[in-house]
């Protein structure tokens, strides 16, 4: 579908489903209130699904979506560029961290060459959707063009459409850039309104100066292109990754099949943002799965009204810390199911 | 093994085990520290197990330890003594949350009659160690004897060592317990020197009054008894539970045992605040799954130096918050099993 026919498919949360869900947990064998965040959850996903209880979240895939950076030239990272296409090739063997959480959690991981400087070789878990091999310097220029923006979100769409199709009923957020936490930073400043210094962190692990000086890049692009947020497609032009497009319309086509999409750290946090600002009921199929240690992650997070599930201090991005949340995301559902209610169970009420 | 046999096998964690842990965290591909409290839980597990990488936490086990308490009398829970034996056919039908949680993490469930008043009609899934049908108003007068406190503490050894010998190398706290919060508080008040107010939460959701009257209840059984923290099995007799007792011991048989051992609730907290007093080595077995809503939670944990791995405002007990950490702790040791390094991936380092 185009990102158009996309937003237009995107409705509000179902309420009777919803209320349905709230009523189911008052009946279960368990004082009301206990699961805390999990019957909140529970109920919203059932307002997703439109059905109480909803479907539970399994099987899930991940789509780890890996792009290239022009800011990179900035130094505003320590690591090479060339890091991001090794370490798709490490998530095609197998070898990272996303890779042994999903295996770990019955999920399957794809990666997505949408925006990688070097092409990686044919692999049944590659989808190559490469748009263009890596943006431009948001420094110097908006980082991609308004049809090359259009076309990462589009293929973010179809990817989760690709996997839906195949049997997903949960998609996860997955990402990989060196120096894509710049791009993700500039997004959150433009959607949210903070500062750069708010939305800037130290990313994979960087030190006072570098950090100072990527806030510094990070207001200039956004003095430069003064993206406005009502025309999400001009902010991710000018100041976004492919990758971070990519997952917008990920969210998105999770959003129009009204299945959850788990969010991971800072990158899908930026892309969830530019989502909302797309549709902004897109926000119903939003689980945040973790709260990063960038800065970025919390505000982006909060201006969609959402709560992580877990807060470990991680920070590694790949869908690492929304995977390690899925079985949080099926425990919620799964009570709705299998727990049996005062009445069926001869338990007494207080 | 006798509780003195059991402390006395009790060793600190492996320290070279614990460096070869970090030191391969730090070749692994990932940027260092990026998997936030992960990284120091998998050396924790290594310096337990003695070993680097340390066995995965599979197949894991959950111990429901279930008890009824004398002090309900004194109308500290809106809920009917009847619940924790109505409790226990759930558990033993397979209908509560602790059982589709562990469904759903591969754990499987046993159910301790350890102090129920009512007995249970024969299950594969139960076992029959009561020690005394119910204990003894701690308001009027000690709990339990120094005997039955003993013989609690070393069910608890024995059913850690009865999993671990049909093959658990993880165990996980569970209780049931109608009141069972409030010895709770009146446990963890004595072993942390905290004030009753500290300790005493609302439990399975309770008024102001009865908040009110449970603390005053915590404040004068401590009072009346004066227990010496320096005397574990004497606290657990004057104000404790039996299934407190025996969570005790369970978590010191796991201790002895060198296996982790997940720590729901409060019920949990405050029978490990007892294993640490009879052992202070136990700790190092000890995995604090997730941080009750329950105010006398967060005291014991502190005081044990422990950080809770999941927040979710939970507070149902069951082991139902320790199970949904279960793949949190198997995910921080399989990334010292299956991640590349930056070698063995070919990925640069910065």
């Amino acid at each position: 579908m185009t990102l158009e026919t996309t937003v237009a498919e995107i409705r509000p949360a179902d309420e009777p489903a919803m209320g349905a869900a709230r009523e189911l947990q008052a009946r279960l064998t368990k004082p009301a209130g206990s699961l805390g965040d999990l019957e909140p959850l529970s109920a919203r996903l059932a307002g997703l699904a439109g059905a109480c209880p909803p479907p539970l979240p399994e099987p899930a895939a991940v789509a780890v979506f890996a792009g290239d950076h022009g800011v990179h030239a900035q130094g505003v990272s320590p690591w090479p560029q060339e890091v991001t296409a090794q370490m798709v090739a490490n998530f095609l063997a197998g070898g990272a961290v996303v890779n042994a959480f999903a295996r770990q959690a019955g999920a399957t991981v794809k990666v997505i060459d949408v925006g990688v400087t070097v092409p990686s070789a044919p692999n049944e878990n590659l989808l190559d959707r490469n748009v263009r091999r890596g943006t431009r310097d948001m420094t110097v220029e908006p980082a991609l063009t308004r049809d090359e923006a259009r076309a990462a979100v589009e293929t973010g769409i179809r990817v989760a459409e690709q996997l839906a199709g195949a049997g997903a009923v949960c998609l996860i957020t997955g990402d990989m850039g060196i120096a894509n936490t710049t791009p993700a930073a500039a997004l959150i400043a433009a959607f949210t309104g903070c500062g750069a210094e708010a939305a800037t962190g130290r990313g994979t692990g960087i030190d006072d100066a570098m950090h100072a000086h990527k806030v510094a890049v990070v207001r200039d692009a956004l003095d430069r292109h003064a993206p406005d947020p009502a025309d999400p497609l001009g902010v991710l032009a000018a100041v976004g990754g492919l990758e971070h497009a990519a997952l917008a319309g990920f969210v998105l086509g999770a959003a129009a099949l009204r299945i959850p999409v788990i969010i991971d750290g800072v990158i899908a946090a930026s892309g969830a943002l530019a989502a909302a600002a797309f549709a902004p009921d897109a926000v119903a199929a939003m689980v945040a799965g973790h709260l990063s240690v960038e800065p970025g992650a919390a505000v982006a997070l909060a201006h969609l009204g959402l709560e992580p599930l877990l807060d470990l201090g991680m920070r590694l991005g790949e869908g690492s810390g929304a995977v390690l949340a899925l079985p949080v995301v099926a425990a919620a559902v799964r009570v709705l199911h299998e727990v049996a209610t005062f009445d069926s169970a001869g338990v007494s009420e207080k």
